[in-house]
């Protein structure tokens, strides 16, 4: 017996839900776990179902592809074992990085770190003092250069998601086009206060009693992204610019690290401009 | 069209799902939620289902008959737009009383309040003010008569929910038995912290820097019911009890109406001495 | 003995606490509560004390008259017990305006209402309840004698502050002008986030995480004034647009009673465009 | 111009603010910040000014000398930017000690790592990456041995705090007497619920909806020594005793590293059973 996570989305129609776990139960497969929603925004439905079942992926796959079809579905189905493919990216501050290494030790984030890139050498030990392969890519002017080799890592090591780990480069939208839904970025303030660069300091000026971080789906509109989760936390009056980086680097990395583990665990899909997550 | 709310539960094994969102499917009801959970200490398997369709919940609950008969279910249909009746029971702090009639009024809480018992008389004004029946208790010396009296208002007025909203009478080990699952009890503190009498003088004297109020079902055991939520506030070295008092007073207030939103909407499940929240 | 509280800011240079405080141990009052801060980017020194002592708030403000002169100081005392008198302005929603009719009246917080002014009936029933008066205003078209009537009522009633709780209204410049750094407002969203209209119209559709409420200091700037206090709530994709004014209105009350509690115990001062919050 | 923080506690009276501000006034000491507590319950005052001069500590003690004696004080002078010397104890779990490390190496806790010292060997890695010492304690039979090795290394290295970062060997009332104020240590519970042995299973059996952690000054009576600062999180009915402890470790490291913050920023005072915090 092993455990699955089927994941679907689809246009909004009576049946779905009973098509497909007839067809699970068939299987004598067991449903230990299900969310779905239907947004009324979109008329898309979405579902998560988690089973048990002595079978594969690909069988499942084959088993629901019919009704997949019927219902124009876009559907995964994944081992719950599975651990996605990750690569991570920063430039100078590796707070995120760090704590995305530790808890991938620790079993909290059940994914393969399969690569760190970065226009900085900060995260060099720790890539090595676990053990992981460290890409050195260009600065800003190497942007070309960058995304190739970007994307050759992504096609070659199988990633399944990139994670921007503070990683302060701008993306061109031909790179965010071909890896659509796969690229999340955390970004230093409760957005949509504080786009663009120095949000610290943004917040700092206008005097804000909470600041905060947001984890993000990357667009081609910068900053603009759909929202996976946000954090926030208290600041005082009695603290400079310098304070809020130091207590936003805590929210930062507990808010990628809460996105990073919710799309680990197929709990997140897109919906137009926002996401559902089902937690 | 009507959307009616399906919440079971049994003891787990295949094929509940595809056997309840097949009968579902097979009338064309339209799926719009559904969420479900299997306990693995007590082998109970849990479902909340919202769908859509044209009819009526008698009819869905002969429909799904065999169904969960064989399955050994406890499976209850409601219609989505039935609201609950409730009895409020307070002694003297009104401020959950308050605050539950105005989400009331204000359409937040979807449930009708069938009136407010209490052995003081401050709850009183406003319940006249909003045009509720007050039903005045005796005291401690009267707890045979009170309940007698409470349970005769329990049957004649089909009440689904009693909420002690700061009610400060201990009930009978019998009562409760009586109503079992049906009581819930607002505790002003973080339990199980500072169980029994004057939790906020206990508190205040063990120095915790965060106090809280946990809203929970009422058993005969004294503070000990399956917990529903709970909610915290920080509190600070130079505030007295009386301060404790006043912070608290909103968490109480804010807790209480959170768990009586979640058993309005029918998320919340007992699951031996703990609760499965549908949230 | 009577406790005072003294509030003061000027310049920032050296001895500003040692005058001030040798002058209060001169006549052997007892400082009991402390609190200053000098901030860099104003130059700026604020400081709030509050002492116990044999005497007058008239004779506290003699005694310390020469030292307020020499480092410019704007200094004011006052009776701790002094409950300031607001008025409190409103429009359709009247969940903020019986939020602090109730804190008033428990004694969570120490004021007195000295009326209620709307362009609506909303909060009729809610005054005459609680015996307090009611004024009418007119609608947008009338903001010239609203206004009017607005300064009228201030004078009359010696109005310390001017709560907007869930006033709808835009103010004048002038009236701003004329009563700055004494009026207050609520805006329901996490500022600088969704100004203008229907912030949670256009949180929701941005696909927020996480809503707020913003407590502030009225400006000619709208939306733009010095924030007191924020307050934050999570939401989720399966909430539309009324469910996050459900649980919005939560947290405004909850944000505007804050605010208000500290500003009554003379905890907020205006630095510039921020505020310094001794809490 | 050097920063300096003077902390002092006394039995409560009229002057003392007074006494010392006239004196820090007389040297042209200029004072940027400062907070004072007078704790009804104890009887004690509490101090704490941050001031700017052209000076040495021991030339503040001296100038301070006669003042303290006639309070009775318990006075320190330290300056701002000295850091507090630290011995960390761990056991098996290392989420602490490595985010202690973390926070101290890019500035985020003011303090010198002297030391490290455990029973077991999974800190041993963190430490050498760090370049700190790792001291190999042994196991609970070796007790008498331990805490005469600790005693040696506070001793030789002048530690000024120990921190027991999931230390899970209880220290004899002797130690603990000796080094009275200057251990403080994590507990992996909300306290007082779920005092002793593995407070998240209890926690889990219990079904309490939001977890917590709580770092405590040690005393001879486990688990009830003063509370220093308190961190939560919410839990579901999905989740089992090891995502507790999940969450937990985060709870648990950021609890920890914001009371080791206020201790090494001396904005922890003891006051009988309980704390004064000045944040």
């Amino acid at each position: 017996m092993k455990s699955f996570i089927l994941t679907l989305s689809c246009p909004d129609q009576p049946g779905i839900v009973a098509a497909i776990t007839q067809k699970l139960a068939e299987q004598t497969f067991n449903i230990v776990d299900s969310q779905q929603y239907s947004a009324p925004e979109t008329g898309q439905y979405f579902m998560r179902i988690g089973f048990d079942g002595d079978t594969t992926c690909a069988r499942v796959q084959d088993l629901l592809a019919d009704t997949a079809s019927h219902f124009d579905m876009t559907l995964q189905v994944d081992d719950a074992a599975a651990r996605p493919r990750v690569l991570i990216l920063l430039s100078k501050f590796d707070h995120c990085l760090i704590d995305l290494i530790y808890r991938q030790q620790v079993g909290s984030l059940k994914m393969e770190i399969a690569g760190i890139a970065s226009n900085h050498e900060t995260g060099l030990h720790w890539a090595e003092d676990a053990g992981l392969t460290y890409h050195t890519l260009g600065g800003r002017e190497a942007k070309v250069d960058n995304e190739a080799k970007l994307d050759a890592l992504i096609a070659h090591e199988k990633i399944d998601m990139v994670i921007l780990a503070r990683y302060m480069q701008v993306l061109t939208p031909e790179f965010v086009a071909r890896h659509s839904g796969r690229i999340i970025n955390i970004h230093h303030s409760f957005l949509p206060s504080f786009k663009g660069a120095e949000p610290y300091s943004q917040a700092h000026k206008r005097g804000v009693k909470i600041i905060g971080a947001t984890a993000h789906f990357v667009t081609a509109d910068l900053d603009e992204g759909p929202i996976i989760t946000q954090g926030v936390e208290p600041v005082r009056h009695d603290m400079d610019v310098a304070s809020f980086i130091d207590v936003g680097r805590d929210t930062e990395r507990r808010t990628l690290a809460r996105a990073v583990r919710l799309l680990t665990e197929r709990r997140v899909f897109l919906n137009g401009n926002k996401t559902v997550v089902f937690e």
